[in-house]
């Protein structure tokens, strides 16, 4: 299918993929209506009444999709043939350019008292104390080995170790669970025995530099991954794609497909901005929306409820620019009520003048999708179905 | 599940499998309504009421099939694992019967000054031109090689190469464009350097003969191909089928797979005046309806609606031979609106006495069949389907 795709692909109007992170919901106990349906969203109705919707698996039934499965899936890549790290997808996030020996691993600043971890995310520390502390971590130096530490956000950072005779088949420190000792990190082959030793003496010189700070005074590693070699995006669908995204992680993925990144601002109206000042210069454009997710995370509904009203609000912007087609979803499911995320299908919408009838559909939302026209998919199968509202895939076959 | 299926098929009651080409269709900008849904068909929609109804997609969401994948899926085959190439359908198009040796391609008539191609189709000269033009042509001799051509419509024809030693592993000599000489046909393979020698030769021998025409005086070749091997249907579903077209391309494609060819008529109660005639030599019928496809092509509404209202109108026969299991679908989407095949899934009915319940459907239409029982399948398991509906299926497994 990825190779037919490929050959069909032609060039053609301007598509739009929005994702709403983790859009997908769980009904409010009281009112029997999911987040989306909650939130008044005049703008998406309009176009779920016009478009075509359907529910997508990211992966398969029952599966929960992190991030990167998640929008991988989006991306038209089966999302288990082609595994992204958790450390490789921070360290592009933070705009570091792997080599294809390095290897990433996700940290974590953590609290540790009598040599137990306490609190795996040391109080959510504010990103600036995050970048304070890795400054601290930069300093570090291993003999025959680059050592590089970034900040992400909060208690989050990646390092990247570079060098000759490196493994990613190390297991985590991260003990997932509080009251316990971090885990010493050990080789999962027996190749890796070094990179293991590397990895542990990397904490030991951590705990050292950190022994007179707090809540942060060690960290936990997780994700060891080296740079996946993935499809090229342009290539597979014949596009100029870019991404726009305030949150780096999102614009990491997106730049391993091979999308361009652009500055996504810092917030949702400023992201539509971006699109607006880009739009003559891409005939793709991924849009990422990271606080419904949040919201779901922290189990605030209503705040998800307001975060999509919020980009309800923008889709006159995003139609004035005259797109192809549009695609909009979530990457996955995070139910407010189930304050993580889940393996309930997505709402999707595909807005373009080729939908085969206009909805009686109340709107944009988990039951309307359910019984829309474009039924029920995979993610992978999305980008197909983009492209050809768009009139972007030949015909297959005489 | 092809070797499941062929363990599992059974003998049983008589099946009939009815294409309306091109049947799925978009609304009618006015009306909201598609062909399918505007067209009065009584005896279609109580069918509708007492069967099953779904969608299928030909190949995979978002892929806009040719005849060829189209018809392969609707026969149970993987239609991108199972490709017929170009110059074979025109060959089966035109009711050539093809040896397992030969090479056929498509011929364009095209229009060549100073070495230079400036009309790849030639300005589409009427058909009567291409068979006088064909005629010449059929008169070309090169030794060890029969070379037989025949006309299709305005400028295309088709070209078999009949010999020992044939290949068709060669390139295309159409450029794809104009202002530039036409392509030598090359091999892509060691082996097929004598067959691309032949192309050529021939290339040059027809440029001789229409040397005094004009528009038409080279030809353009393409899609060379060599009669694929595929899967017998008998065999595939325990069946002893047959075919009842009046176009040859999808006799043609019948015959591929082991269908036995009947006299298709003239028209859409012909078939049915064959069918009848037919009923008791047979256990599996694929009958082919293609003006739904015209009509659809050439953006006439109204005739799209008024063919499938005569296929309606012979509904009352079929039922009358009392047939296991029925059913109704079309190979791809043609909406008049779009003047073209689509991707858009295709609206099917299974009528038998297996179906599950009774629906309040409003009749035969995408939109009932988008909340049909049977869901929406790929083609190629539809014939699974009709199979178990006339319990023509057993049981897997203890």
């Amino acid at each position: 299918m990825e190779d037919l795709v490929r050959e069909l692909a032609e060039p053609g109007g301007k598509l739009v993929l929005l994702v709403m992170d983790g859009l997908g919901g769980l009904p409010h106990p009281e009112t029997g209506r999911t987040e989306l349906e909650t939130a008044r969203t005049p703008n998406l109705d309009a176009l779920a009444r016009k478009g075509s919707l359907g529910l997508h698996d990211p992966v398969a039934p029952g599966i929960t999709p992190g991030s990167g499965p998640g929008h991988l899936g989006l991306f038209g890549y089966d999302p288990v043939e082609n595994l992204v790290g958790r450390g490789v997808l921070s360290a592009l996030g933070v705009g570091m350019e792997l080599e294809a020996t390095d290897v990433a691993a996700r940290i974590n600043f953590a609290s540790k008292k009598d040599g137990k971890i306490v609190d795996r995310r040391a109080g959510r520390i504010p990103t600036e104390e995050c970048v304070r502390l890795t400054d601290k971590l930069s300093r570090i130096r291993i003999p025959r080995v680059e050592i590089l530490v970034r900040p992400e956000m909060q208690h989050r950072a990646v390092v990247v170790f570079r060098g000759q005779g490196l493994s990613p088949h190390v297991t985590d420190s991260d003990p997932q669970q509080t009251g316990v000792p971090p885990l010493k990190v050990e080789a999962r082959e027996p190749g890796a025995a070094s990179m293991a030793e590397l990895a542990n003496r990397f904490v030991e010189e951590v705990d050292r530099a950190l022994a007179d700070e707090w809540p942060a005074n060690t960290v936990l590693l997780r994700g060891f991954d080296r740079q996946p070699d993935l499809p090229s995006f342009p290539e597979r669908y014949g596009v100029n794609p870019a991404v726009i995204a305030v949150y780096p992680m999102y614009r990491g993925l997106a730049r391993l497909v091979g999308m361009k990144v652009l500055d996504g601002g810092h917030g949702i109206a400023e992201e539509f901005d971006r699109l607006e000042a880009a739009w003559s210069d891409f005939d793709f454009f991924f849009v990422h929306v990271k606080p419904t997710d949040s919201a779901g995370e922290d189990g605030d509904f209503d705040r998800k409820v307001r975060t999509i009203e919020e980009v309800d609000a923008q889709i006159p912007r995003l139609l004035k620019l005259d797109p192809a087609a549009v695609l909009v979803t979530g990457d996955h499911s995070t139910p407010a009520t189930f304050k993580a995320h889940t393996w309930h299908p997505v709402p999707f919408l595909i807005h373009s003048r080729w939908s085969r009838w206009e909805n009686d559909a109340e709107g944009f939302g988990e039951r309307a999708c359910s019984r829309g026209q474009l039924g029920r998919v995979r993610a992978k199968e999305l980008m197909p179905l983009l492209l050809a509202h768009a009139g972007r895939l030949a015909k297959f076959g005489a």
